[in-house]
């Protein structure tokens, strides 16, 4: 049966149990997993591992791509497994144990992990653990719907563990485009100069023998969680697109646009979702993760060729587009996430980029990770890597959350991720402040003007009035920059109290 | 006397006095001059320019590479001249008005100005004022001490003012390779692959029909004003030299290091200094400006090749330097400021960046530009492009600053150029911490042990003490997080008022 996936006879004898590949792996090591939104990550060596750690307790530091689907992170936590954690992740259960300083994680740039671990500032990978869907006459290994960090950890991994995965379909062989840059001091430009640039192998080259253990497995993606477009999320695109058709009327833009980005998440993929309706045609997207909205406008015929570094869908979207993936094949190609999101392409190619922040502030700086300064949600994940160097970065992110006791537009960010500087557009379903070559007093402005929703319009402004009489060139009333946070924290809104009448 | 460095004859009615160019500068205009880190700045028109304003006042908005020596920016300033000022400034009497609100300052990264006038998202620019040491038989432009972003301004602009100015060398042509990215979507890999690429022309070249005036100059470039070292900044230097020995003890670095970058101020350059006494042979730069230090390096024999977008040196330096300028030929190329600060290049050459910040908190996030949130000092400069995309991304400065009345090392800061993401080592005349790959609790306990003063180490300690006890992957007392800054603005200092005992 899986035979025909291990195209490297010498291999067949490597085929083991989970439990026995993940006896390879001991207490203290550094692990390298595939594994990117949700996608493509090992789902049997881990579970086995989380198994084991019930009788005979370790502690590892786990590498992924991004985020793990089929609860893994949270099997793994809860198992007490996980003593270091990066570069990203979305897991409930670990989250909470990251903010209860239970687990060491480091939140890093996505496109940044591997030149530390070529590089030995970190690392090194003692085990690298890769689902495929084959293993090549060479030896190559042909990665499944993500490509993440895989190439790497195996390439640089001392023992590399294979998950071939039956569940996941050999139309996806030729979908992946591996390129690894060359060594520094003596690194040579990467070649990709249009999305559908084709540079790398169509498998991870690394030597067989490195292969350890092979383990086949079955089990499926987890379907991706994306929350349907609401009246909110409808807006905000609404705004977008009326401000990407103002930009072609002023002849900055074609209507093929840039290249598009999108970030994960309920708001971006309605955003893209929004194109469909839209006057541009015979657009590209270069982006990290390709969602149901990539695949509706593929179908919609608005979407010439998409590279991302993994594909997440919801169950049904997985139902319709896993069968037909030839159809889409000379449509994709999939990335490692050092490529997708390398600064050297997001710059050259010209790229929009649209990202969500939990909160912005008055001059345009985005938190997208830490709730009220201190707790992680899920991490920066690549959105630095696209708003610094894009064309045009956008951040989207609704005007209030918890049923308005939270607004997202605050006196001053609770945490940065992206600075002023790395932020051109900002939108909430209330509107869209560009923010393109305007000073700080100029930017709090629209932000005021456009973003803030109405029930905390006066006292964003009141504030502004007052930190104005401070001066600065970034006005700021020091001392209550966080009284909003203090006061969700205290009351439970950051609304101020308003004298009964 | 100047014929000779105007090579295109047609051009020599073009001369033209300093005011009579100047009335080419209409109220309203947007306009590009020469001038980065006080060198190559055009010195004849916008005097003109600011003369002309007091009988017949005006505004524009300036654009320049950096900062402008000879007080130009203080002129314009007080002259009513300047509405809005871009990418950059470090002008005492410019940077007050600026906080003031007078001036609207757009603090860019400053290899992204030029995108945004290419793209028209700024500009258009109607006039360019440039200096130049020559103009070739073509109509190319040939810079002077700096290129900055002449080249774009020169070839984006309606029409050009040239400034021959005779005190600058001619023996300075040569050493500019002027390389313009190609246009987007089509945009070609920048073929630099080594400090010492040259990619491009030794002149600007523009349509000669564009200049519409020559003025010919002799007033100098101002010197720099960097201190020279003292105890703390070679404390600093030493903990960066010993690091790096222990770097190449563990074969993540060869004894050449790999290319260097040095931000602009005196601890930069005493940082370089040091590097004369260091182990460290056959370096070479890939920087902004090249200082005092780059010299000394060359004339220690430790250096061989700079790259920068300008020269800047101290009285003395100019003077030991600009006469033998032959012999430094083949060693230094001056390019564009996108290409000297070009993630593209910065990260393809794995840099060592070496930054300066006001203040850095326990997690890293640095601030190099807001006094207490809210006044500029000068803008942000190269930092950003350099930190994001380093192998290396160092920051230094002082723990204490106002005799001791402000530590640079604080809870959290009070605004942020660079987050943690982006810094992997600080460096105070304490001690020196190391951040990579570890988790934001980690973080906090290498700053106290290593960075912080130790008249503030309790008081930080006891902070995070606090913080700790909230729980989050980043702690912080959120209502706490700048009392050190509040407290400086009521008493002068940060230090907690202690029982009198
Ligand atoms: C920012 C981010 C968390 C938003 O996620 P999302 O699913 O689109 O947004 P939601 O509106 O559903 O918000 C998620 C949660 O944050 C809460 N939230 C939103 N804004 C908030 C704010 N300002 N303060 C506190 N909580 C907030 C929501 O209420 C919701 O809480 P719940 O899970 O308890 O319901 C997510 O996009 C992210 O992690 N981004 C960072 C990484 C990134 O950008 N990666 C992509 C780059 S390619
Ligand atoms: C950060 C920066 C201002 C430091 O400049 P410097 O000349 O090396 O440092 P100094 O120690 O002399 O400090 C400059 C001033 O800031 C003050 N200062 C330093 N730390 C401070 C702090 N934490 N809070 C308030 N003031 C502080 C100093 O007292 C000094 O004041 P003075 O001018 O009244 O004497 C400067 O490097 C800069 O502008 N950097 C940003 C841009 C940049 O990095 N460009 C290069 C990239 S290639």
């Amino acid at each position: 049966m899986y035979r025909d996936r291990i195209r490297h006879p010498s291999l067949f004898g490597k085929v083991v149990s989970a439990e026995e590949a993940a006896s390879l792996i001991k207490d203290g090591m550094t692990v390298g997993m595939s594994g990117f939104t949700r996608s493509g990550e090992a789902k049997a060596v881990p579970f086995a591992l989380a198994e084991r750690a019930k009788t005979d307790p370790l502690k590892i530091t786990l590498l992924t791509g991004a985020s793990l689907g089929n609860d893994l992170d949270k099997t793994l936590v809860e198992a007490g497994v996980l003593a270091r954690r990066l570069p990203f992740q979305a897991d409930p259960a670990l989250r909470k144990a990251i903010n209860r300083g239970e687990v060491m994680f480091i939140d890093q740039h996505l496109s940044e992990t591997v030149e530390m671990l070529r590089t030995r500032q970190l690392g090194p990978i003692d085990v690298a653990v890769v689902e495929a869907v084959a293993i090549t006459e060479d030896g190559g290994i042909i990665p499944t719907t993500s490509v993440g960090n895989s190439a790497t950890f195996a390439i640089l991994a001392e023992k590399v563990i294979i998950e071939i995965n039956l569940s996941q379909p050999v139309e996806l062989e030729g979908l992946h485009d591996i390129y690894i840059p060359t060594r520094r001091p003596f690194r040579e430009p990467i070649p990709i100069v249009a999305c559908e640039s084709r540079v790398g192998l169509p498998f991870i080259p690394i030597d067989p023998s490195k292969i350890a253990a092979i383990v086949v497995t079955e089990k499926k993606d987890s379907a991706a969680t994306v929350a349907p477009p609401d009246a909110d999320t409808r807006a905000i695109a609404g705004h977008l697109i009326e401000f990407l058709r103002h930009e072609v009327s002023l002849g900055r833009l074609s209507n093929t646009l840039q290249p598009l980005q999108a970030g994960i998440g309920s708001i971006a993929n309605a955003v893209l979702h929004g194109l469909i309706e839209s006057p541009f045609h015979s657009l590209k997207m270069y982006s990290e993760v390709l969602q149901d909205s990539t695949f509706d406008l593929f179908d919609a015929g608005k979407l010439l060729f998409a590279s991302g570094s993994s594909i997440t869908l919801s169950e049904e979207k997985y139902r319709a587009v896993l069968p037909n993936l030839p159809s889409y094949k000379n449509r994709i190609l999939l990335r490692p996430q050092e490529i997708s999101n390398h600064p050297e392409i997001i710059r050259r190619l010209g790229l929009i980029g649209i990202n969500t922040a939990l909160e912005f502030d008055l001059y345009g700086n985005v938190n997208s990770t830490h709730v009220g300064g201190t707790m992680m949600m899920n991490g920066i994940g690549g959105s630095g890597d696209f708003a610094r160097n894009c064309y045009l970065s956008v951040f989207v992110t609704k005007s209030i959350a918890k049923n308005g006791a939270i607004s997202s537009v605050v006196p001053m960010v609770s945490h940065v991720d992206h600075t002023e500087h790395d932020v051109d557009i900002l939108i909430t379903e209330i509107g869209l402040a560009d923010l393109r070559g305007l000073a700080p007093r100029e930017r709090a402005k629209v932000v005021i003007d456009n973003c803030v929703h109405p029930a905390y319009r006066d006292q964003l402004a009141d504030y502004y009035r007052r930190a104005l009489t401070r001066g600065g060139h970034t006005p700021h009333l020091i001392e209550e920059a966080f009284s909003w946070h203090v006061r969700a924290a205290k009351t439970g809104s950051m609304r101020e109290a308003v004298a009964a009448d």
